[in-house]
């Protein structure tokens, strides 16, 4: 925040990533080829909340042909409960779920010519290991176990990114557009009110802010700094391909350079 | 069968191989760790009949440690069935499928300091890929998409094996002690009376005959002629580590070096 | 259809069924809301193909306060390939899968003031208990071992209604206004060209064909005669809802009675 | 306590319940034909932790030939961890994933000339129901759903109790003579030292004890009064079959009358 200046003289480089491949079998969730012309980094579902092989490698082949990132999206294994509901899962056991899913992933992605990337924890397992120490381990030791020491896609300041870090693993922060953030720079938890964006504008003005001023305004309505290297746009709902596409178009129309991160 | 002497003088090498792995979370099935002392090459399952990822692990740490080839004893996705129960699966979703298995076990493998050197279908899988063309081919489609022309191992004569040598992949051929034979050289259907050989002095004797003789005595009496490289030990019912292991030690004891194939 | 003025006086009744709560968990595949503002009687997924405990609970819930008959969808389990790939299930475990779907609806259906009505085979357990007698045998002791003697929904003439038949179960005969027909009175089977019917106006003018005249024509031309008590319409693909509707009203305006069968 | 010499004067009456049907497909776990002739009570896996269909209706004939209850041993959904891992599964979901697991097995129970007469929740939800008000709530939701007012049966002291008796269901309280109590006379938690009795004989004299006295030794040497209808013996282990049995014999020959609660 002290260099804005300086920042602004060469061009600010920024990652957009999102959720794809979580239909399974019959059903389709992400429209993954319009997210796949917008993001510079796919967070492909693996199997355990969503994603079935077929649907990995049609991803894995588009997402290389076009150039963008392929990240092992892992999750606990609950389908039923498209992994959002937290699970008891001991660690040892958590480590070894974390690798399989991402071997799986691996197969698809060097058929198509790619490599996994990086990591990212989905759902309930995302949102525990922003807390929870041992958790959090346990998916960095799955990820040490699959090897090539992958970049961990999360939160800043999180369990996750210091487990990873303290393993020698590259983190890479993310920021969310279209949720409320605290004054601390901490995402506003989703059943308070206010914590999700849905204004369209909103969402679009809050993402430049972010890849500009490296900043964005609290809950409370301080200007909070938020330094990230990529930006997490949602696919799973009507309407966020193109949402996701309005945000690509006006950060590249604010100079904003997108740029997978791996 | 016309040089048997020929063959005395240099000692016949056979791989001995055995289902592993095939528990899934808290059930178990087979003693892997004394199979694991037994075989040169161990089918581990890889989730979609049995194996959850820890099992994987622990027996590929294990068949690592000990020198034992790792294959993945792919199969259709059904733990309640056991994999047994032939399955309609669309050849691409099935291609799919085989190398998510693959690329699953192939992390584990990887992290033990070995790698997946060959793949054999399971339970109904391997039946139906015998005969079924179709099924036969995207099987072998999976391995090629999961990439290093990995050796299928097979019986001889099925068209799993024509499909692979199709698709330029390594062929080994199996034996198996425990099942009658036709006059042909075929395996005497599950469901006909006699097709399992169930005592254990018949299978040792058996053993010897394929080891040495790479001959089989024929449900109707019939002297058949049976090459194999390996030799398929069960070890999913009581007592079948102690068999295997009486198997090993009489074909050691007869001079046969036993040794994996990949 | 020797009898049409006869049966011109008295109204014709009619069923209208549809496959609905095919979601699971996250994901939804048919509009379940609007569908049973259509039809007469909800063939409701219990688990094994599609449909979640909530979603089993919420179409019970509408379906009884409508007055929509609820039938249970009962399928191989396979939710990976939602039920389409045939199985070769043991007959035995066959018809315990079937009971223990039943039940799980049952008591969804009871909680909501209702009762399960009858049972419909789901997908490749539909069109195998078609021709295959012992599939058909083990559909029809699941429901047996479900106890009530519940109605059979199904093809004329099919190896399942054969099954019920002797077994004492009722059965009720259905047709598809969106499939085409051999002359012989039989679907033609959906691989082959011309096999479905995608256009509306045709669907909708089969429609009344089938419940007016009892007939209709055949893919080569043909006028066949069909007399069923139920006609299926789809409810899981874009737009299906809405051509249910106007089947309905079409029939309706043409003086068919829309009453649920049991 | 203070009537010993009363009580005495009647037979003491206890209800044996344990856990049965807990394979899966291939897999086996607990020894039900042999558990089946020393309960009262027999908890049968629905499908959710373990426990197939026709496992289910196998065990349901046998429980109902030799007059055992049959109660729904409800679980989170999770094969792969045997229902040992906590979920936070939303109220609503819970509730209704009980009342399909009742349902499926109310149906086997009928088919065998029995009804499912109790509900005990499995592993992780029996331990989180025991302090979670709102998990708690959701089990006995799903009960009511599932109609006819079930006894519950678990801890005394228990949320889950609490809710059953708030909503107007028996509740029915058992002990374990194998794990240590703490003076309060909650169950020492498993991860503490000394929290499992493994010595038989141990095993049996406190169950002895806590049917006569209706009392047990603390794991700090207190005398702890315990007042239950139900004594739970495990089956899950090698020799479990066995030491149950051992437990019925002197309890009988120690004059207490043995007889389902429900």
């Amino acid at each position: 925040m002290t260099s804005v200046t300086a920042e602004a003289t060469e061009a600010v480089v920024l990652d957009l990533n999102a959720d794809l491949g979580e239909g399974f079998g019959r059903w389709r969730l992400t429209d993954d080829d319009a997210l796949l012309s917008v993001v510079t980094s796919a967070n492909v579902a693996c199997g355990f909340h969503g994603g079935d092989p077929s649907t990995m490698r049609r991803v894995c082949e588009t997402a290389a042909e076009r150039g963008v990132g392929i990240g092992a999206q892992v999750s606990y294994r609950d389908l039923a409960g498209f992994g959002r509901r937290a699970m008891d899962v001991p660690p040892r056991e958590l480590a070894d779920e974390i690798a399989y899913q991402i071997g799986a992933l691996e197969i698809f992605a060097r058929a198509a010519g790619a490599r996994v990337s990086y990591v990212k924890p989905h759902g309930a397992l995302y949102n525990r290991s922003v807390h929870d120490a041992e958790q959090a381990a346990a998916v960095v030791e799955g990820i040490r176990l699959a090897g090539g020491a992958l970049p961990v896609l999360g939160l800043p300041g999180s369990r996750l990114h210091e487990a990873a870090q303290q393993a020698g693993l590259p983190v890479v922060a993310e920021a969310f557009a279209d949720r409320a953030y605290t004054a601390a720079g901490t995402l506003v938890p989703r059943h308070e009110p206010g914590a999700v964006v849905t204004d369209a504008d909103t969402v679009v003005r809050r993402s430049l802010g972010l890849a500009r001023d490296r900043a964005v305004t609290a809950i409370g309505g301080e200007r909070v700094p938020v330094h990230v290297r990529s930006l997490c746009v949602h696919g799973d709902t009507p309407g966020a391909a193109a949402l996701a596409r309005r945000v690509r178009d006006e950060l590249e129309a604010a100079g904003v350079r997108l740029k997978a991160f791996a």
